[in-house]
């Protein structure tokens, strides 16, 4: 037995309980939806994200409490960290919430990244884009997913009150990077230093959120990859999984950015890898020695967004595995996702086609 | 969505819901124990096996009832199913609740069977150990399970007063099989017929407990297993997962049981396999196709009995997966399992000689 605390109850924490049940694991998820999908697997506190009291009952219920969502104040993680062990550490979710501070780690420890300048009033933009040159995207440094909280600049009358447009908030300006395509490393660490790295994925995107990925063994950047991903997770003293985007252009990797918890492109390992990221993530906040992370077979994972397509075609595409978060349906909302199993490259690439023509994925 | 009644809340009932995670399926329990370790994924009724008010409730529900506890008696079942669709059907549950009926239908279809006789009285026994010869296994027709409700016959000493022994109750009486080993075959039927059959796995039983199940893909008796297996499903118009207990004596298979359930040495499909035994229980109840068995790596089961081994030192071991049921330790209990894969066969012994050294399995 186990009791784990998770902040968040969306699909993220209901794939850690899912994960958990072979360690008889017994969860409690902190979420102030009443419709948090990951209560189904445990106990439900309804409540903020930064609540004290809720913080109380979620460690009074928890040996250790780790995040499925990052967005909630440092200092209420600090704080909870003070009560309670607490994976991934303060600093992880509080550099990963803001742009700059995530940008300037890499910088400092030496990985490669996209032109990038701070962007903190409209002249800032306007010398930015000066030294940039367009197009370029502007982001804002905090809150923002699945393409929210950005915008692209094409062309001089997009630069004009584009800083206002988005808010008036600290942002970034990005320079656009031409990549060949864009992977992402998920990686774990334990509390004892020992660090896993599945295979780089390769991710398609489609207007702004995560449509399909497909793990790549054998890459030739893995190697570098997993150099910059244990150069974070050293400086960062980390704990748990952390995916990390790259833009893969000619031999280079460029560094996007990092989530400091399981990742959607990492769902793949559930049916895929010796050992899924979820069951590694709770290994390593448990202090249980890390499992194996080699792929087993081809397999990619595609997103169910906004309207399930037909279960029973897709489950007659052999090698299928149904995910279903259990969510209420809403365009443009990740609902659940598909994986497909095969035996080799040429028929995953048949059998993504034959999913692909299935899902009527509304993006609103 | 989709709601599933389980008449029974062990742990093939708990690993059941644990596949229906990705279906969103929610389950009902039906069990008299209050510690029914299923409960931890769903809703338990605690209440007697054939408890009509009960079976109603599980009814109300449920939009489809299957078992993973199978000596429930037939009219309750029957019952039950005439107000619900319920898998395995009823026929198929009396079958195998009666070892009687269950070699007279091995019979029936061709199935080689070992030396067996209908024992009701001391009269019957002394018949048939002349008929038979010793050593011969006296067991109860009903209720036996994990060497229960059983006698190994070897002198005639043993057999006068066996019959008052195991409490007069209807008997047969099986030749002794000088077996190779034991396999036995799991197999998947759907409501509309279709089949797949997992492969032969080799399993060890210690003081009449399964110790270790181990797939053996390619077997040479596979067809023959499966053909053994088609004949059974197709004439109890099955729906389940069924499994089928041989005796392997060079190249024939002799029937020894059947089970109508997902069956503890099918574990390894968890991991295993392409699909599960309970993902396929469950879409084959649910009347979607069935997902295809191929195993995916070397791997074996190795159970968990009375006692936990060191969860650290057994994950150290690379390739284990700890399957924790949540039960109270007793001696005899099966209260878990470990699945062991690797990359090759050899590197597959190394490991389960890793995790048999720290087993502390405790038979009481």
């Amino acid at each position: 037995m186990m009791r784990i605390g998770v902040v968040g109850g969306g699909q993220l924490g209901r794939m850690m309980a899912e994960a958990g049940a072979g360690f008889d694991a017994r969860f409690t998820f902190l979420d102030p939806s009443d419709s948090a999908c990951a209560a189904l697997h445990g106990r439900h506190i309804q409540a903020g994200w930064e609540d004290q009291a809720a913080h109380e009952s979620l460690i009074a219920n928890s040996d250790v409490v780790t995040f499925e969502f990052e967005n909630i104040a440092a200092e209420a993680v600090t704080r909870l960290a003070e009560q309670c062990p607490a994976f991934p550490p303060a600093k992880a979710l509080a550099t990963a919430q803001d742009r700059w501070a995530e940008k300037s780690l890499f910088r400092s420890l030496g990985i490669p990244l996209p032109q990038v300048a701070r962007v903190d009033s409209q002249a800032d933009l306007d010398a930015a884009v000066a030294e940039i040159g367009l197009p370029a995207v502007l982001k804002t440094r905090t809150l923002g997913y699945d393409g929210k909280g950005q915008k692209v600049l094409r062309e001089a009358t997009d630069v004009a009150g584009a800083f206002a447009a988005l808010g008036k908030a600290p942002l970034v300006l990005e320079g656009f990077v031409d990549f060949d395509h864009e992977v992402s490393v998920i990686a774990v660490r334990g509390r004892s230093g020992e660090v896993r790295v599945w295979p780089l994925v390769r991710n398609e995107h489609r207007q702004g959120m995560l449509h399909c990925s497909i793990p790549q063994p054998g890459h030739p950047l893995q190697a570098l990859a997993e150099d910059y991903a244990h150069r974070v997770l050293a400086e960062l003293d980390y704990v748990g999984v952390m995916a990390f985007e790259f833009f893969v252009t000619g031999d280079a990797l460029l560094a996007n950015e990092i989530a400091p918890r399981v990742h959607n492109s990492g769902h793949w390992t559930i049916e895929g890898a010796e050992t899924s990221q979820f069951e590694n993530h709770l290994r390593a906040i448990a202090d249980l020695p890390l499992g194996a992370v080699a792929p087993l077979v081809p397999c990619a994972m595609l997103n169910v967004i906004g309207a399930f397509p037909d279960r029973r075609a897709v489950l007659e595409v052999p090698g299928t595995r149904w995910h279903d978060y259990g969510k209420a349906p809403r365009p443009g909302r990740k609902i659940g996702h598909i994986t497909v199993l095969a035996s080799s490259e040429e028929q995953l690439s048949e059998r993504i086609a034959a999913v692909e023509s299935l899902l009527v994925n509304d993006l609103g």
